[in-house]
């Protein structure tokens, strides 16, 4: 197997700079397209023939190093208990929000064996197959938080933050749950063959710094220091970081991962040189030349050399309609100057 | 007058930390929405009388050192050609996005008098009835271009980066349009008696540094150079400013405004202690209660003193359904700690 993405997730020296890219499984490829034509997103993620299927594809057809299990991070909250369903336009809607104590109450602990047996069927047939490594993942429980209280996508988070800053034993009650069921989850994913797990803080970056520490970052810890004892890499994505670097350096991972939007040598230096980091090329550049691809990417290599040690990704996940041919010139560089 | 704001704008002592919020002019206020229940939004900017009596209501009702002028950041792309329209969940529409070099050529020239006199009519009705300092302002560039290059708001900005990227004099001449004309309409503003004026550049923070340093600051450090002549404080507000402040701080601005997902003491460090900066309050803070209220200004304003100047404000605009009782406490607040 290719162990170059794992030894440079625990700090050891290796051959070149690693890649792989959110969402690499995804709209963008013909290949994924051709699967998803025949059957609707929850399926896909449902089926583990399916979902194995296109965990594979980027990594056949591009050659990234490790391989993330096709999946969505509303999944467990389905399984939970949460009615799910995807909208065009809007994305997913949970149609009965989590306002209440009873709501929360409802909620179900997860099983994953029980409750999400496709997904631990996925990751065994995955690793079957891969001759890179698997990354399982959650999402993180602030940002599952924020889907379950405004049932869905938000511009303000309003709802959120009223619970968080008016009922602080709902919304205590909440995280908690979606802590000890988050650890479930992971868990899951690594005995059934994880060779690595990311927590995709996606919505934490709205948060004040002051509200990030008091009540997003405690549960982060918590997940985190439960899953060390199973020694496979931890990597934690806070996206929109800038403003939580000084807070979020501190969450005991084995890597962070940083959004677009920081400068990737300001990031090290708030972070700390003695840890290994993740990213984070502009998404969008992706839209662009050869030269100017090469030129970003250059950039970001050469400014992860002052960490411990670096996984080239972009900054966020990459875009439905982004050229393939130009994340192929992407993966040629970093494989060649990294 | 009540010139506070002025001398902390300046960098001057002043008794204590004036406080003024951004959208302080809005639909929270009952006194606000019986006026715009009349007229639909784009009216109500530009009827002077209308404009202005809204824009004095927070100073009546609420007691902040500082009006800003009832308008919007479109209402100059309205005005050189962009045909505007305003839907009640999307937001801002420009039917006729730019794509092409013909559609920048055919935007005009503004000149104030000619092109947006109800906004000059507007300050000099304020100026005459105001007790407080009347502050002027235009979007930034960069903010001003994603509307007119997506066609209104976006959530990935793909039209506006596609550009940046690979066309970059098309780009190019349509920020030097907006720069020209940024400059003439703030010294419109000003040479009607504008106090002070604020460049809102909401959408900056969507950039990568590197992207930010290269398409959109440089234009940010022409408005303010050109208008330095004027001698009337220049606030610049970017929105987002996590990743973005080791850049910013060198905009030569008199005052740097600071969104709250940035602690203030991180920022100043980060910015300089000889800078006045203004910000942060999470505005959903409004949405708790006393204690939390006061225990969150009274932290932002012992953060604040470690600046050269510190204006109280909110870390981005007040919402529609913010309880205005609240922001009276928070103004209380405010105007007995710092």
């Amino acid at each position: 197997m290719n162990d170059t993405f794992l030894k440079v997730c625990r700090g050891e020296k290796a051959d070149y700079t690693p890649i792989w890219i959110m969402r690499q499984a995804g709209r963008y490829l013909p290949q994924y397209q051709e699967v998803r034509s025949k059957v609707d997103f929850l399926t896909l993620c449902k089926t583990p023939e399916l979902a194995a299927k296109v965990t594979i594809q980027p990594v056949e057809i591009l050659g990234v190093d490790a391989a993330i299990l096709f999946s969505d991070i509303l999944i467990p909250l389905e399984a939970i208990g949460m009615g799910l369903r995807f909208e065009e336009e809007k994305g997913p809607i949970f149609d009965k929000p989590i306002r209440d104590i009873k709501a929360v109450k409802r909620l179900i602990d997860i099983n994953p064996k029980e409750h999400v047996p496709f997904v631990l069927e996925t990751v065994k047939i995955l690793k079957k197959e891969l001759k890179v490594p698997l990354i399982g993942f959650s999402g993180a429980p602030f940002t599952l938080a924020t889907y379950m209280i405004e049932g869905g996508s938000s511009k303000t988070y309003l709802n959120t933050k009223k619970m968080m800053y008016t009922d602080q034993q709902l919304f205590k009650s909440l995280m908690d749950k979606l802590t000890t069921n988050t650890i479930s989850y992971l868990k899951g994913q690594i005995t059934s063959g994880a060779d690595a797990v990311q927590l995709f803080d996606s919505w934490a970056g709205i948060l004040s710094p002051d509200d990030y520490r008091n009540f997003a970052f405690p549960y982060v810890l918590k997940i985190i220091s439960e899953l060390k004892t199973l020694k496979v890499p931890i990597i934690y994505f806070v996206n929109n970081c800038g403003g939580l670097l000084e807070i979020a350096r501190e969450c005991g991972s084995d890597v962070i991962g940083i959004d677009w939007r920081v400068d990737l040598s300001n990031a090290i230096d708030r972070i700390g040189k003695d840890k290994v980091i993740q990213g984070n090329l502009e998404p969008i550049i992706l839209f662009s030349d050869k030269n100017q691809i090469k030129k970003a990417a250059t950039d970001i290599i050469q400014k992860g050399k002052m960490a411990n040690g670096h996984i080239f990704n972009l900054g966020h996940g990459i875009l439905p309609t982004t050229p393939v041919d130009n994340l192929k010139i992407l993966i040629d560089v970093v494989h060649e100057m990294g």
